[in-house]
């Protein structure tokens, strides 16, 4: 594995499958029954030039989990970027003060050239229509936990994407994730216009998947196992496009397209943050509370990815189980029934 | 008690007593003889919605002091807040990062609406015109702790509150804590239109207290164990109300008010931050260095006292004493004679 | 040497003497061969009134590796001194919950008005047009450190200093400390208009250095062993300046002039952030990558020089060694041939 995690497109199958299984092994210090200290001493920089506080915490709470230092920055105008630094001086620098960056920044590219700079880990938080690793990592690890849990496996599966598959970094990572494993049937569901790029669904056929392109939700998908949902904004419709689709709506999840065309088991996931306002036409809250609902048990997963992610580029994986000891403080159950794995 | 900490309304006398209890004991780590690494591996979401340098450094070193990492946020415009997260999303994607939780929220009743989404201990940092609960716990430690000092105790003691009694949630919430305990005397000096509101007046003489509202500083206050004093801004005179009084000067506690009024050992309060611009007519700087000014002492005591609150919820306060070893860097003395318990 | 680190007026050649051997022991520290957790407990006030990434995560990062945490607070409108609070409230605040506090602050002199409320050590970490001392410090650890390297001695050194020396605080400070030490050579070169302020060439002179002013670099420098550059913001050139130069271009150091004027030794400095837009003139990053370049050492000894000014104020640097146990993460080696100290 590369020293630096900034696209998907740099991992290879045993790097995703170590990834995931150190993931694995984090799950005790991440659901709170051990403490680890490995990482005492370390420090990260964690540099979001572009606002994501879901992210910058995820990545932050990970690495003091681990027994390490944060120093956090946030925001454009607090940065010496400002004043006209180079994000190679930038690196240089923070190279001199940390042992692990990661960095969200608005423009595609930004990040690589970053770590071009530095033999410090670099992290890409996401770098504007580029790359999110780490979310593509936690989607993927979320998939293949909940599956355990429903005594299936990966061959076979059927994912169904929908949204705007042509924008959504989320679900161009994602696809790339999953089609470097066993043979899957994927169904793409996009309004004309906003559909995956060519691209992208050449790759995913070339690696013998399946792959299927509709422009309605209004069909069955009754042996779906997951679907994968982002948001459509609706300044992304053209007048044509528009015509034919009561604006977005046609493209949401909500209880009653899942009850009358999914499975029993079938798992809804999101990329968050989720618009709860209604004129968004985002994933329903009607599903708030149903077990089917994946996307808060992503983000839980996000902690045990993102420190599988640090102590692997930091190689500390293999000293993990060393240095736990017991949580002491008060552990509360999680609440609601829409976490059947805790 | 309650795993959250949102309103005084939730906490009955035997949890106060057991918060000023644990209180007690973290002195010796608050006031840096001792240190303790307790909460050793957890995080603490620190989500300051609304800005408050002074709540937020004071939450934060009360968690590093017991051991624990902080993740900061600050602002509304670095949140997913800003792209339509519910706040029923935010809390459960912040319970899967975080063991703790204070949040302040310019919207009156958003703490709650963000704690019945989780089990994850939440603390009321301050929710608009609502509640900051642990500004009165410090409040009423420091009254405790000072009479202690000066061999009083609460029961018959004579409390002042003056100033902005009608929109300062500092002094509503205080009131209804003081009147858990011991009968006492409270006098309420507003001027008219700024009175405390009838409800809480209500509830303090139900409880078997003597209070007493007036309009004026000018009289004999000097059986007063404790002014607690909070700012009236300008923009809440109305022309009418203006007519008696020289604007808020009226209703400035200062020096010459001390001397001439009240007893040799009353003590000043005040919530902070206070306006120290002369036209701000907020309590007079001309105290600065006099004992009797005890606005310092609060807020050091906002140390332990988050300590306490942190240590409670999180069901560690009896692990404290276990884990004490002595502080190794230099700890200056305090400046000024204003500190006359330390 | 003083409680706090306000100005390097107050230093002595002792304190300088001091600091610079601490700042040597946390090498091993600040190279990340060691941890330390010395001042594990304690809790750092990093107040930034003034944005600045750099300095910020400098002072943030050399606390963490002493073992302690950090509270950050950037920008002024999260300040309650928005609110009209006085430097003299926030610093008697600030005390009760921090063991240090690093403050930059836009107006001249606050930090040390800040400083006079309290006796938790205070460092200022840059007061507007006044005092930088940590980056003096680290200026003045980079020209030993380098020389050692070289075998050289301060003594008979030649220091050129170019660029805007009438507004840039680091050639004052910097200056100020050089001038403690054995006798050397000190060449100042900048435009009519930009000279180093009198009293501070004759302060030098009068300790016995030789000291020359010139208006351009197109002269021999063969001897030079530093040059100290900074930039010249176009907005300082007023018309009559502007007259005999090519705007700001003739005190520019790059590639070209440190070949045909310099030695092969000359070490290149400068205070950072450089502005590396081509319109700024500032320090050319054609040098990028030439050993000779020392920038990014001395960002990188920021972190042992304020590991040192922690260490000292807060008096463990007696106890330093005794708590050091090896670094266990992956260390990666520097980047590029700029760097042949490490």
């Amino acid at each position: 594995m590369s020293h630096h995690l900034l696209s998907v497109d740099s991992l290879s199958r045993d790097d995703v499958d170590h990834l995931m299984r150190v993931a694995a092994r984090m799950e005790p210090i991440a659901q709170r029954r051990q403490v680890s200290r490995v990482l005492e001493g370390a420090v990260l920089g964690n540099l979001f030039f572009e606002a994501s506080t879901r992210t910058r915490v995820s990545f932050n709470a990970a690495f003091c989990r681990l027994g390490g230092s944060v120093c956090d920055t946030t925001g454009f105008t607090f940065s010496s970027m400002a004043k006209g630094e180079s994000l190679y001086d930038t690196s240089r620098v923070m190279s001199g003060y940390c042992d692990a960056i990661v960095m969200r920044h608005p423009e595609l590219g930004s990040v690589a050239e970053f770590a071009a700079a530095t033999h410090v880990p670099v992290i890409n938080g996401g770098d504007g229509p580029g790359e999110h690793p780490s979310q593509a990592l936690l989607d993927f690890y979320t998939i293949d936990k909940e599956f355990s849990r429903l005594g299936k496996g990966l061959a076979g599966a059927h994912v169904l994407m929908t949204g705007d598959l042509k924008y959504g970094r989320t679900v161009h990572s994602l696809i790339k994730l999953l089609s470097l494993y066993a043979p899957m049937r994927i169904t793409l569901v996009a309004p004309p216009g906003l559909e995956m790029p060519g691209h992208l669904v050449d790759l995913v056929a070339s690696r013998g998947h399946r792959i299927e392109q509709r422009d309605s939700l209004a069909q069955d998908y009754a042996d779906v196992d997951v679907v994968y949902t982002t948001r459509i904004q609706k300044e992304r419709f053209t007048a044509e496009m528009s015509e034919g689709f009561s604006l977005s709506r046609d493209f949401t999840v909500d209880r009653a397209f899942l009850d009358a065309r999914c499975g029993r088991d079938t798992l809804v996931m999101h990329p968050l943050p989720r618009d709860s306002r209604p004129e968004a036409n985002d994933l329903d809250v009607d599903l708030n509370g149903d077990p089917r609902l994946a996307i808060f048990r992503q983000t839980d997963n996000g902690i045990p990815v993102r420190m599988a992610i640090f102590a692997t580029l930091l190689e500390v994986d293999d000293l993990i189980e060393q240095e736990l000891r017991p949580v002491r403080w008060f552990v509360p159950p999680r609440v609601g029934v829409d976490d059947p794995a805790l």
